[in-house]
């Protein structure tokens, strides 16, 4: 059964797709022991797709660029998956990307596969079941993954962890848009993009650019060029093409220089790691360690003191042989 | 004997100071044991500095900066010890800060301690070192504590972890300076100051003064005021004031909000993560998991297996009961 679905999955079976990202979204154990087979078995054969991080701050209109988007890249004759990290879901109810009427036309394509955001508990958990479902979205065959951040707690730091790609998109005003902004936000950006560089909003998406261009020249990269800045229309379509040109330039040529097989490989392993601290917290707080955090927080112990207690107590013989 | 050392210490002994700091530094495990016991011990009454980061591209002028700043201080009636990061000083030779006569007239001044940078080995070790010598300083009566990113690596990430504000430091020159300053780097400061204000440089340094501010306008912080960012000659002395008035004031208003006390909560579970992470590594190494971590990067194991066949493995009950 697993074989099969497997099999439906590459074979680009949509309702297979949905069906196996439930099965990561679960928190069952056996749910969680057969995704993790799945995921598993899936990596080593799952295709080669173009993930792309979008974020911006609420009203910046990220749903309307990324059916624009997906359209776009549909249009091109390819597949497109959108994924949404939402670790406040749990609370909101997964409204951001659970209404797929926001992206009705997009979602109406047959090479277009929208998944609602999950009902979310910790930043970590939405994280691993949407790394997840990025491997589900390339055995599935699609072109381009795009994993959205709804700018909750740390979602943005997140996505870009786990794609080639992050583009941030700002609004086009000068004052309070701008202010939505998180510290750090902008240092994550691959690309920049202006939203609603139309109509009465045209000349100050324009300035907005203009601003950003230098902005990013005083945080050039060492290594390399000085971050993308662009402005688009989801409203005329204007500079949707250019983006499209842009991301795929961009990735061509990290990929040409190894830099996106790079950043995979130190993905894996922060991702291992995330893993790894996990699995420990659970068996800290088993081993009676579950205050510990507080405790140094609130420095009534050392750190080197805790982390002494932590490793010795997690790698003590076990209590039950 | 650990006990008049602690005593010689609080009392203000600079040998005692330096003799403690060495005693951090060794990595002997006699060395280290007898470190953790006396940073443990005087943590709990470790006085209350200003832990401030500097950091800067090379040629900015930090040395310069920091030793007409420590002499400010010092005017002012208050202790200054100067400590640096230097992951690359096993290679270099410890040269950066080292060399003591860099900071000449700062160094001579009995209320100022220097620290030349340890010959480090690896960033986690150099940082471990640093982060036990602020407690050190404290202990001793520093007022400031003054921590110097050599800017090599993942030194500035380091700094600011450790550190209650991080000023970055930034040349006049439009062009050129600013390619060294490194992504991420200046969304990590508190302040940020325009260095070799003065002469030809004047005005370069104002233009430099407004770019940045612009800059980080556009990045303000959700939760606050924009960064501050004003210029300072260390040859003519403007600013100098200027610079240590934001910095205290910045301090002063973070501790009535609670922030100090906040960021050194977190800084503080950091730091325990990090040593938990550290000693299972090793246990990790131990276990013949070694090349876990290539295996990862590579592709040939999937994360979330390498997680758990790392946690079951340093878990698992000892093979020499």
């Amino acid at each position: 059964m697993s074989a099969s679905r497997e099999d439906r999955l590459r074979a680009g079976d949509r309702r297979a797709l949905a069906r196996a990202i439930t099965l990561v979204e679960s928190t069952r154990p056996d749910h969680r022991a057969e995704a993790e087979r799945l995921v598993d078995a899936l990596t080593p054969t799952a295709g080669d797709a173009l993930r792309l991080g979008i974020s911006g701050a609420p009203g910046v209109g990220k749903s309307t660029l990324i059916e624009a988007l997906g359209n776009h890249i549909v249009d091109r004759g390819l597949r497109v998956a959108v994924l949404a990290i939402d670790p406040s879901s749990a609370v909101s109810g997964g409204a951001i990307l659970g209404d797929k009427t926001r992206m009705a036309t997009l979602a109406s394509r047959p090479e277009a596969f929208i998944r609602p955001s999950p009902a979310g508990t910790t930043l970590g958990g939405a994280a691993r079941r949407t790394r997840e479902a990025i491997i589900l979205c390339e055995a599935y065959g699609a072109d381009v993954v795009i994993v959205e951040s709804v700018g909750v707690g740390q979602s943005e730091v997140a996505v870009a962890s786990m794609t080639d790609l992050f583009l941030l998109l700002v609004g086009p005003g000068a004052g309070d848009d701008l202010q939505g902004i998180k510290r750090g936000v902008m240092e994550l950006a691959d690309l920049v993009c202006i939203t609603k560089a139309d109509g009465d909003l045209a000349a100050a998406a324009r300035r907005a650019v203009a601003d950003h261009r230098a902005a990013l020249g005083l945080m050039a990269r060492r290594d390399g060029d000085p971050v993308p800045v662009m402005s688009v229309s989801a409203l005329t379509g204007d500079g949707v093409d250019d983006l499209w040109q842009s991301l795929t330039r961009e990735y061509e040529q990290r990929r040409a220089q190894g830099k996106v097989e790079r950043r995979r490989a130190a993905q894996r392993v922060q991702w291992m790691w995330a893993e790894v601290r996990e699995g420990l917290i659970d068996r800290a707080a088993a081993a009676g360690l579950d205050d510990i955090e507080q405790r140094v927080a609130a420095g009534t112990i050392s750190p080197t003191q805790a982390a002494t207690a932590i490793v010795a107590r997690i790698t003590a013989p076990s209590e039950h042989p």
